[in-house]
């Protein structure tokens, strides 16, 4: 499983090199050769200097070049020049044969034009010659295990299992002290800076790889290869839990621009999409971030969802069940033996149950019994242990005594908050090293739990296999290519070619989408035939490719069961269009057997997104959508399990298991629908959007009304 | 403003005495009397000992009838004896006319039945004496600047402006730590207990007087008497603001009993109803309890929304624009003068747009002149500084050059979040006796800043006025009392009596709300006069006390808009719903005018909670209600502010502003009929629950297309 990874001789080289100016006492060459110097590595350093044969203590080389003879050359090289001379610092490595380079360096991407064009070239040069390039503008990486420290941070991290990636300098920074806050270990820190080359799926692929590294964070603003970046996630999270934060980085109206509707924010969609369908937990906030990484780094996974909660106190306990209310973890129901058991620990005015409030009086001792008590118990996977001021014992003492009771109960997570101290750091400190997460308050213990327990949840579930219909993509093939050719002749739509209904109509009937009988009337009495064929009640819909909102201009009639109405409602349609809208050419009217009684209209389509493919949307059609914004999402290749999920995601969910009106949908149709534009969706990658609105949903099935289909203008 | 409190002589008394067993080091009365000895209190302190002249170096009398004698006889008498003896001590308090009495000891209400009578039994003895009674099971007081400290906290809380009430001992006690830690100051920390005689409105309403305290700030689980606690609330939130967090400390199961719909969360509603109508400012979690109590006790109210942000790194500031976009507060743009300001300051690669990022290698006193660039902006009305981890500057240096800079600009609100730093313990004391509010993380700093911009607007608002509209109250009395007479020949339904529809008519004519004209008709004849008499087109629907859901018989025929049309639907009705519900007595059949083409169907209704009265409820009816649950609730009576939230809060109120097909709907009728409603609650409290289901709203109007009214039992 832990194949030795490419990237094995960027953080953990035998030797490195650094370029920079390390005179001047603050600069950042000085400032990173001391941390390195100090970090106490193995292997070889060479700083590079001019004139000076020995730096901060180090033997000092004249150039690059001096390094040429050595065998094997020098794996890292680290450039703190500035911009302009990185160019060529980068083609020394070159020649020497450099493995990995990493720059500090700013002044690049970030800073406009000309430092965009400066990027790029170290990029070519670096794939020439076929070397890691770390950076530019990147605030370092951080080995504790290899007693590799190259970054601006002095702190001394500690080796251990959280590996840790940042697309920001501050969370870099500040995930290293907050860790040594906590007595967290840590197996790689690591800073993208501009991704000119590594990204985060790169940086992914290497932590998982990793045997060090047992709980993967990370701070993200944008994920820059989003279908590699799944893949590999969807692999490691079945091993490790990935934690990831991602801020948006991007104004109120950049966000808007991307979204499905207009007004839904889109790409965040598609971020929260790709975190579900690969098991990534996402930190909502910096705060949360920092505590997940504690919790899953600390402690095993609990094995099922029952919390008890210990405490000296009956309020924390009630907003502890509160929090687990909302967390959907429950309290667990203690045992009838454990109940028995508190009985003779506690005074009988004590709560018993959970949560076990063991009375303001209680003394250390008491308080490590009664948890012993709640971890015995079979029913309880996890424990929360509440402490508020007390002045019958100290915190020294009772985390002693708790200390002793939970080391016999190593398989089972326990997490502590002790309230209201005023310093907290000595006995984090104390809990931290024996493995045990300290928190101030109850909520976001509880919330840590529950992440906890729905990651082992996705755990123990089955690699998800994506669904895959085989259709007739030669037919569709055929189809899409006849549009291309209409396209020419006909206006476009912003860049992009809507395929014709009819056509549209076709490439669906290909795919075996249930869709509903509909068939071009030039006149009415080829309208009145089509009926016959179809052999019941009809709708008639005015046929025009300008008009979009067919209902705005009454161009719709339905429920026409006789010759003489077809005949009617024919020329009423197409004479009001013609005399309301001008401008539009009116190719006579669509004949469409009328749906089925339908419970509801429901809405399912994907867009392209240039970062993770398509996304597809589905939710109610109608106000649901438009006002509501109750959609939800996945991104294509869709599981079974995806599809299921993205069902019961949306808020209107209860609405299709039945309600006094309607009867259960059927959810399986809805799926089909769904699977079936989902491969449409891989088979063409020129489709650019498609959108079925509505699809009647009932009891019986599901049937697409109308539907449209966009090409991308770029594959013509 | 301030006028003397009837409960000063329960937080500063001029005297105390303490009933209670001393002797055992860690008893309670040993730990509460060392430490109100220890606290330096000015008035005299008597602890009672049948035996001992003297107790931890106090003389003590042999019992309370020593004290009678002297004039005025004592203030505060704190009673910590076993619950069996606090009866019998409370009899003594009476009888020397001690004024209030303080009870610490537990085993009361909350042990069960026996504790109940106890604990009311100390009620009645201090009703009929005039003494002011906290708790029992109370973890008592501290009043910092009187020098008083009853209760099990050794921690010396420092004198402030912050007031703090909590129905949980453990928030209690944490709550004096972690000010502490802040360095925060306290007026008054009181804890309830089980609130036998004083609760939260009384705690409230001596805050609200008190001088001295500035912010209010509690921790509550219930509200005993909603009405009176929201008018107290209304008052004193126009001066001071209060923060509370509410848990509910109720199982899934009892929340849900309370609802409108039997799914929402009615009671939790009525909380947050009335939170936002005397506009308390509502902690969703323990730690929001304690930063926004720090922000709000530290730092002005911002003038306006425009947040600068200062830092040292990007990423911190990307997450603190994301978190003002979630809390609706925004960046400020800087001046053109100050972008200039800030290029002198620092280097041409910083970002001089808000969030000025200052570039990592930028020192304290860099830091602090970018600080003040943003500061004397005059579109910046508060200043968020976020430090990261350095090598070019010590926390403590930075401190001090910032605090320099903030007190010249003490009128605008200025927030510290230093990220990361391992001990921050001396840096939060620094600046904490400075008066600026430390955090760890930017989104609570940005939330703290939004909840206090969102309270600035709110003190702003014009005391709200109470909308009152003057209906025939007379002709309403008698259509309830025949109800009631008529009431007691049918069958009831759970206890309260459900208002013939023809009456409920007739009430909410009565009392001018816009209906659709309805009649009953018992023979088809009949109906079809009355359809003559309304000269339209009609309805009928089936009239029957037994029937509810009209259509799920099919008991409903619409547009009808001829005689034999009419005659035909009456007899199919009729037959159809006998044959169908044998049970079902079948008065005949309404008559209703065909509703005008309503865009929309909503929903208003009332229900009456035990704590604070009518809740009033708006939402669009269906599914929306049912399955989305987006109900607004208001508290009766409103204001017409009130009813304006109220309608814009629902999610889908843009649906109500227009759409592709509908119009704008007239809100001012909506709002009409959601006062005629609160009216109707107010004038009539023995109306349990009112319903309006469906209101046809439009462009032109609303009308009441069918309501249900019930009556309660309990009024008969």
């Amino acid at each position: 499983m832990h194949s030795r990874s490419p990237l094995t001789v960027l953080f953990s080289p035998a030797s490195i090199a650094l370029l920079g100016s390390f005179e001047t006492p603050g600069s950042t060459g000085n400032i990173i050769l001391s941390n390195l110097a100090a970090s106490g590595f193995n292997g070889k350093i060479f700083p590079i200097h001019p004139d000076k044969p020995s730096i901060l203590g180090l033997p000092a080389l004249r150039n690059l070049k001096e390094l040429g003879g050595t065998q094997p050359p020098v794996d890292l090289t680290v450039i703190a020049l500035p911009a302009g001379q990185t160019v060529a610092a980068l083609k020394e490595i070159a020649q020497i044969h450099g493995r990995a380079a990493l720059v500090v360096s700013s002044g690049f991407k970030e800073t406009g034009h000309k430092g965009a064009a400066l990027e790029k070239e170290l990029v070519e040069i670096a794939r020439n010659s076929n070397i890691i390039l770390l950076g530019p503008n990147c605030p370092g990486l951080i080995n504790p295990g290899a007693n590799i420290n190259i970054s601006f941070s002095g702190a001394a991290a500690a080796p251990g299992n959280i590996g840790f990636f940042s697309q920001s300098g501050a969370m870099f920074s500040s995930f290293i002290t907050w860790t040594q806050k906590a007595r967290l270990g840590i197996s790689t820190v690591v800073g993208f800076g501009n991704k000119a080359m590594l990204n985060e799926a790169d940086i992914l692929a290497h932590m998982s790889r990793d045997a060090g590294t047992g709980v993967i964070a990370g701070y993200i603003e944008s994920i820059d290869e989003g279908v590699r970046f799944m893949n590999i996630a969807q692999l490691t999270t079945r091993n490790k839990p990935v934690i990831l934060m991602r801020a948006s980085g991007t104004s109120a109206g950049a966000r808007a621009a991307s979204a499905h509707t207009g007004a839904v924010d889109g790409l965040d969609m598609a971020y929260e999409a790709a975190f579900k369908q690969t098991g990534i937990i996402r930190a909502q906030n910096s705060a949360e971030l920092f505590y997940l990484s504690k919790a899953f780094a600390s402690q095993p996974l609990p094995q099922g969802p029952g919390l008890a909660v210990v405490s000296n106190a009956g309020g924390t306990g009630i907003i502890a069940a509160d929090a687990c209310e909302k967390a959907q973890i429950s309290m667990a129901s203690l045992s009838e033996k454990t109940i028995a058991q508190l009985k003779n620990i506690l005074p009988p005015y004590a709560s018993f149950f959970n949560p076990v409030v063991a009375v303001g009086e209680i003394n250390a001792e008491g308080l490590a019994k009664t948890a012993e008590a709640a971890l015995q118990d079979r029913n309880v996977h996890s424990l929360l242990v509440i402490i508020t001021p007390s002045s019958f014992f100290t915190l020294p003492q009772v985390t002693e005594k708790l200390l002793k009771i939970f080391k016999k109960y190593s398989r089972k997570p326990i997490f502590c908050c002790f309230m209201g101290e005023e310093n907290l750091m000595d006995i984090e400190a104390v809990l931290g090293a024996a493995g045990y997460p300290l928190f101030s308050f109850p909520e976001p213990a509880v919330h840590s739990i529950a992440a906890m327990y729905k990651y082992k949840l996705w755990k123990d579930t089955p690699m998800p296999v994506n669904v895959s219909y085989r259709r007739d993509i030669h037919k569709a093939r055929g189809i899409i290519a006849s549009a291309r050719t209409t396209a020419k002749t006909s206006a476009d739509s912003g860049g992009a070619v809507e395929l014709p209904a009819r056509l549209a109509h076709e490439l669906f009937h290909a795919y075996e989408m249930p869709v509903l009988k509909t068939k071009m009337a030039r006149t009415s009495d080829e309208a009145v035939q089509i009926a016959k064929q179809f052999g019941q009640s009809v709708a008639l819909k005015i046929a025009s490719p300008q008009i979009t909102h067919k209902t705005d201009v009454r161009g719709v009639a339905l429920r026409l069961d006789n010759p003489s109405a077809i005949r009617s409602a024919f020329t009423d349609i197409t004479a009001r269009v013609r005399r309301l809208r001008h401008d539009a050419y009116i190719a006579g009217c669509f004949v469409q057997e009328m749906a089925p009684n339908a419970a509801h209209e429901i809405t399912i389509g994907f867009k392209r997104d240039s970062r993770f493919g398509a996304m597809l949307f589905f939710g109610f059609a109608g106000l649901q959508q438009e006002v509501f914004k109750d959609l939800s999402c996945r991104i294509v290749p869709l599981s079974l399990g995806d599809v299921q999920t993205m069902l019961r995601e949306i808020r209107g969910f209860p609405v299709l298991t039945g309600t006094r009106k309607h009867k259960t949908i059927n959810l399986t149709a809805i799926e089909d629908v769904i699977l079936i534009l989902s491969q449409l969706a891989q088979d063409f990658p020129e489709i650019q959007e498609a959108d079925c609105t509505p699809v009647f949903v009932s009891e019986r099935g599901a049937v697409v009304a109308d539907m449209r289909v966009l090409l991308s203008k770029s594959c013509e």
